[in-house]
């Protein structure tokens, strides 16, 4: 229940404030090389920083303890830990009896009868760093196939980027999309936290490259059934969209429908994925993220006792999780389309033969 | 890969012109009384019919092959075939080496190398018939525990519910849930009809009753990740939203949050959702359908020898697949809360316990 | 819980006197030639028959549902259907409320609280022929491969064969090994059955043929454990080995260990597997089967309330189910060496370049 | 691949010579109490010592990172490192090119055409550690409910105990159960090790206690399925036998089966198992151990460039790997007894009903 994928395995494990969190990486092909310093990149654009995010300085210093050797992929599973440090426990004690509002405390307490209050436990964002580190050995695996995926924020708020620029994207302090837009983004953020408050946000993300036709399994393991599967299980999501998404709903079949001519569509609002298979095209991703519910105004609640009381938080809260979570988002359907290659290998017979009369 | 659940799960078969569909429930408890008039039931509120969907008459003579002995599920797998009858496969013949725009035909070709032209082979939304099948029965065990799905349609392109009445939905041709918009929006599909195109629509899906707190498994088997999975992997769904969805992306946290009394949580913004698990609130989702891509203007598209061409459907197809595609979505999510309820009984040892040691 | 296969997948449904037995098999590559006639084949040799099997004539006419088209395997599951006939559930009247000794009924109606008397229900071995099924569609993958399976009975009771010829066992009723013995082995079957009674034996297996080495995924899907998964899974057996197997526990390492010079290994104690997968050598198995438990004797048992009772059998049963279950065993290792051939075909990075980088 | 179990998963990782070995536990319900030193005492029995098992000294001090709050399980994922030490991977330089014969050398290069020579890599020995660690737990939830498991040295080569002594075998160097034979196994462990060979055996595991009737799922998640999986699919390991075993094929049914009276089974041939579930009594199973492949006598072998050649290993083997063998075999059969156990809970809807309607 803690494992996502197919062929391409993901186990994690790890809480807030234990010893460590981490990941299992089971299935990956021998023979890929493997960049620790990439990892330690795209670590630290998850972490983010700055006034834009938690002030945690998380210890991103993971430690590949298995399955290379080398510097590359030997086949066996690959286990990453990152220990924890940096710990501010007591920050919670105030609260170890009481239900943040709309947060995973009620529903955790309920279903186990234990209250592991400290910064959230197993429901924390925090395990997404894990998630990142195999993500980036997911997105080496596609890069050795010219595969790529790269994300930034589409929307804080109600401030909806105009213009897409991925490359801005990457300098971006708040990963923002549309340059102009980035101060007043910026602004919003900032004076939100002032209030002691968190904002909403969307964040787009995007595979490109030489994506092959038919990437995605039956019926039941569709490229957008997975995508849905992991972009919606992330912390905070509420909505996700492919291609046209939401508005597809609005049109006409005649204004939907992508054409096509010699040289492939003319148009791509099924974004990328068609019969619950990539189409070759480009793979397009709208991710809407709830406001962190972890605020510092005081809010009504309940306490583990049933009483109705008031919570005043402590601790260090994202205002905004859309932020890190479109690096999360970018790193998850990395994992999820490295799957979806390994499972394709024996799509037809075709292929195998490929592999097995080779040495002939 | 057409198998879907943990515990409750469920394995789809066929194709929409082949010579049978159907599926495999497996994990079932025992001792379930399984009316056989209440799939047939759900099956006919899936057909529709009249003028707002497929004319094709889908013979819902369904048969459960195994798995219930005098009237009652055994704990064996339970199989149910439904037949294929009028079947026009002539219809397809002049389009077998055409790719429908926007349509799997696409990739399946190229997944497989195989084009299997008759009526969209697997990829047709004729095996949601086998999902409804396994769905009413997965609703017969929430049901046993008080816990009721129902559903409608919320919006027909850009005619969009104001009242919410599930009731009158049970009762309108297009699942409609807005009894003063229903006109309206019977008029716009049967005109989009007329205009030989096809309109998308929304689904509202709604879970209510004695919902437990606390449905849903680890990170990877979340209750939201879940809905995101099997919605978004239905055909034609190119977005899903849960509580207030896409809107929350645009919310402060004090606007969003859901506070609580000594009585439970005041709103349900989160749409019975925290942390991955059900809060014990409704749960409440959105399911936006993009129109049909089969329509009968001429559209230009390629063959595939790779040459553009023009093509002209013949054949019966709904204009609007999200009046179906309601009914469905509700079964989908029975499914779902079926499994989590199953997977729940071993979530603490106090659990355990009950059963184990209530012999003495 | 019915299924087995990591990417080539089997599930399996139906009772022994319930409408209909059958199965799904997902994950099969698209482009195979599926031959009917050789299912029908395989069906055949387990049916077995003649005085050394059951006398219930099981109505072998299966039906393909989906999954092929024209011929050809098309990458969607294939559904098999064998509808039963010839059942006789009155024989099975007189001990409805009674358990069989050394039967599932026992422990069936333990677990779910339900009686389904009617001829061992979903414990019969009747399910066995969907196994076969399914097994003679990955005996037609493999041969694709020219990897081959064969089968035959190395014992029956305490005679044991000394020479072995699988040719022959193609041939004998019994599927003996040994032409000399099975003469005498038939009478020790016929001479049981004519005092009530039931005999064990023992069933070799071999694959052979261009196996490739590495055939077994990881620690917990090793090619041995998946032997030890479905051979001792199979109704009627308790023991398993390969190879030089339980004798393997009296050598010496210098014994045992298999040397090696410039053309491969000089000897195969190791049955073709180690460290959990294939070494290129036959892979060579025996499974060890009780006498079948219904025997016409008069013995003494509970009935489901609890009370000492005795127990007098009507229905038809085989005298010695290791003559069948030796073709059941081979199909099962077709199986679990076409679900490992899937899965290795994203073994090492240099495979999937092989399928990818091959368009250019 | 590197996963077992269905409700309770272990992960694994880790190789020999690498960091780190360990596992991930999942699906364990909350509120069991998690006992350090226990975990630290089975390491140990798995350790052995002495002159009879490997001279390397594994540092078992075992770390749990997560999933435990307070000791007691919170539902989360309990991960647990053992960290290497005394690792003597200049041992194995001499070899590195060279296949040992019967070993997993072979077909791990050839799968994946990588040669991680250090110590065995990821087919070691030393990945049971993290079994054990697992199946500790797994013993805990089993204690909970009053199940417990234990094991012995049934034979070393043919030395085969007489007398059965599970409290012996708690005590003895070498967990010999039959205290009279044990010095004359001892001396032929020593004495084939001075003569640089090695030598196999034979363990016996036994679960006892309030053994539920009815632990095992469907066809193809039988509880003799999965031991025959997790038993066979063991280093070393080469015949699994439940019950009679090998001799039940030998017996008549008469002789085979197992009568009842009003109080139950009146022998237990069956060893435990009927229909793949337990039937309450005791589960006794043998597991037959080669002779471990690395001794130190010149070998004839391979090298990786496909030349014969000879083999003269260095490093610590043991010399008889069934002694470690059968404390790992104890607690795999924990492992798949909780497994099942937690599987159990939704075996009938009257099990649902107790957890679901106790709060009125």
């Amino acid at each position: 229940m803690n494992t996502f994928g197919h062929k391409l395995r993901i186990s994690t494990f790890g809480e807030s404030h234990g010893k460590a969190i981490g990941c299992i990486i089971d299935g990956l092909p021998a023979g890929l090389y493997i960049d620790e310093g990439r990892i330690f990149q795209e670590l630290q654009r998850r972490q983010g920083g700055g006034h834009f995010s938690t002030q945690r300085k998380e210890s991103e210093n993971f430690e590949i303890l298995s399955g290379v050797f080398q510097s590359y992929s030997t086949g066996a599973p690959i286990a990453i830990i990152i220990y924890n440090k940096d710990i501010k426990s007591k920050d919670y004690e105030n609260i170890k009896d009481i239900f943040r509002p709309s947060h995973a405390d009620w529903t955790y307490f309920n279903k186990y009868g234990i209250r592991d209050y400290r910064g959230g436990g197993r429901s924390s964002a925090r395990e997404s760093a894990a998630r990142v580190c195999a993500g980036s050995i997911a997105k080496m695996l596609l890069e050795h196939f010219e595969i790529f995926t790269h994300s930034g924020i589409f929307a804080i708020g109600n401030l909806i980027a105009q213009n897409i620029d991925f490359n801005f994207a990457k300098t971006s302090e708040i990963h923002a999309l549309d340059s102009q837009l980035e101060p007043q983004q910026k602004e919003l953020i900032l004076e939100t936290k002032k209030n002691l408050d968190s904002i909403g946000g969307i964040a787009l993300i995007q595979a490109y490259g030489k994506i092959p036709v038919g990437l995605g399994e039956g019926l039941y393991h569709k490229l957008d059934s997975q995508i849905g599967n992991l972009m919606m299980g992330l912390n905070g999501v509420k909505a996700v969209e492919i291609g046209l998404g939401t508005k597809s709903s609005q049109k006409k079949g005649s204004q939907n429908n992508d054409m096509m001519n010699q040289n492939g569509f003319t148009s791509n609002n099924h974004g990328g994925i068609l019969g619950g298979m990539s189409s070759g095209e480009n793979i397009d991703l709208k991710v809407y993220f709830k406001p962190t519910p972890s605020i510092f105004i005081t809010q009504q609640t309940q306490n583990i006792y049933g009483q109705q009381t008031n919570i005043n938080l402590k601790g260090r809260h994202d205002p905004c999780i859309a932020i890190r979570g479109s690096i999360v988002c970018e790193h998850l359907l990395a994992l999820i389309l490295a799957d979806m290659l390994l499972l394709n290998t024996s799509a037809k017979i075709e292929y195998l033969e490929k592999i097995y009369f080779s040495k002939n």
